[in-house]
């Protein structure tokens, strides 16, 4: 399979790998946002949070928990991303979760535009996926 | 507790409820970056991805996923993003994801800027990580 991460996980590629066990890796972000910028995958190929089995999804959450305890150390914020398929801005479609540290005034900022909804739409959204989510 | 989401799992604010069960609460974001924008959150309060216990985070996870799975089925990307204290744009201290579908030029981009490791400087952030997570 030509999945970079695949290939990272098999040694094939390097990385700057941070942990790893039979399940997880993690390793820092080659173009990170903050320095200390930290990758989270599940060693198994899926692609996005859709499809990956929920006792896998675990192991991975909580290494993402643990990464964020650590990167905190020496920072004053967290951001967790995780981006599924093209048009959600995913590159790699091997599953991954960001860690990002963020400090006082390093000027990034989560901007994206606010819509709203029109009247009596957002009723309609909440009994479609509340049906859904049955 | 001052807590705006601990309001609404008690019924004293209302919500856009989608999903809620005795351990987390689902509801649409009243300023949502797309339409269908869904948080989901734990009814235990807990501050952040850092101090929220580790089966409750599981709980929570695998509500994402679902929700995810019932978003994606009329959008064309999913994001996932979950932010930790005030640097990192955290506005309620109840630990919540965002859950964020998206659509094919829906124009948001994630544009935070990218940083490079000084020469020497990813090994060492590599080595302070990995001892940390040991």
């Amino acid at each position: 399979m030509d999945c970079i991460f695949c290939k990272i996980i098999k040694g094939e590629v390097p990385c700057s790998k941070v942990y790893e066990d039979d399940d997880v890796l993690a390793f820092l972000d080659i173009s990170p946002n903050n320095k200390g910028h930290t990758l989270v995958i599940p060693k198994q190929h899926h692609e996005t949070i859709l499809d990956i089995p929920d006792e896998l999804l675990k192991k991975v959450i909580m290494l993402v928990k643990k990464v964020s305890i650590v990167l905190k150390k020496d920072s004053d914020g967290i951001n967790i991303l995780q981006n599924n398929y093209k048009p959600g801005g995913q590159l790699v479609p091997h599953i991954h979760f960001h860690i990002i540290p963020r400090f006082e005034n390093d000027n990034h900022k989560f901007e994206w535009s606010h819509i709203k909804y029109e009247d009596g739409e957002v009723e309609q959204y909440r009994q479609k996926i509340e049906n859904l989510l049955k």
